[in-house]
């Protein structure tokens, strides 16, 4: 890829465990990812002690980009309302992205089935630390029950990433956000 | 197992391959599924083209199971309401089991990433026909939009199963169904 030419080994690995488990699964065998990377799998077994690692270490890598595109771009100007639909909007901008499969970090989740798996714990804390952000943005917006407001936002998140991502739903229209809004005004939420 | 001695080779490797998935993920092995039926590779091969083949027609037979466990044992005398409630008190009380992995369905289309797959195409059915479950409802219920509740519904509905499934959320304090009342609410649905 020219876009990692000069990244090193370690990094063009990460890269296409992130690529390619993300559109084949987590499935995706150790010669394809090493192919990919261009490096050897001799190289490979040097850098990492193995897939699981390999695949930990690449989600982990992903998640600055990954929370980012969520982060409101004026957030002292905008309400906790506004925070939280930003959240939902950029969800359905990108899922109309045609590589789109829905959030990396709870496919790895639903394919590896292991709560133990190194993987599972990076995306488990990236599914918390949004949980904790809905928490504080629902406190903020004097939510009635701001725990169970963030709880229900993370099952209209994930809902939604899983059905677009799986082709049986379009997010397009704005059915993330209207379905949002319906739970932010049920909370009394500003 | 001894619930299946009796049953013909195809239909224990129907049975295994729909356990065997739900518990380990399409990735399974040809091997594992036929040492699980006690059925020999190559009967294997007589009975199916393969193991796309083999996957899809046991996630099409588990269908009759899978959907009578959502209907309302006195629809007749329930209101559309709560036979749409009942949908996600089913789902809060299969969630409680130590095996749960969500929807078998959904966790197919989440792994194979391909529309095209056999698995995949009975995969989008089944979630086909639960929308119109929902459209209906909605419809008798006087719901303002009922297309819109209904994949509000399903959102709710994937998001519960897939994280329960993948253990980062618990449904037993009646998460699903209290979202689920606040957006029949918003939708004005009786």
């Amino acid at each position: 890829m020219a876009s990692t030419d000069k990244a090193s080994p370690r990094d063009r690995l990460l890269d296409a465990a992130a690529r390619l488990t993300y559109r084949d699964g987590v499935s995706v065998g150790i010669e394809a990812l090493c192919r990919e990377a261009g490096v050897s799998k001799r190289s490979m077994y040097q850098l990492f002690d193995g897939k699981d690692g390999m695949l930990a270490a690449s989600l982990e890598r992903r998640i600055p980009r990954y929370e980012s595109q969520f982060a409101h771009p004026d957030p002292e100007r905008a309400t906790p309302r506004e925070r939280v639909l930003y959240v939902f909007e950029r969800l359905e901008q990108a899922s109309a992205d045609a590589g789109y499969r829905g959030c990396p970090y709870l496919a790895v989740l639903v394919e590896l089935k292991n709560a133990e798996h190194p993987a599972s714990l990076v995306a488990r804390s990236v599914k918390e630390r949004l949980a904790a952000t809905f928490r504080a943005e629902a406190e903020r917006g004097g939510a009635r029950d701001p725990d169970l407001l963030a709880r229900q936002l993370l099952l209209v998140f994930d809902g939604a990433g899983a059905r677009a991502g799986a082709g049986v739903e379009r997010l397009d229209d704005g059915l993330a956000t209207a379905t949002v809004t319906a739970l932010l005004d049920a909370a009394g939420m500003d």
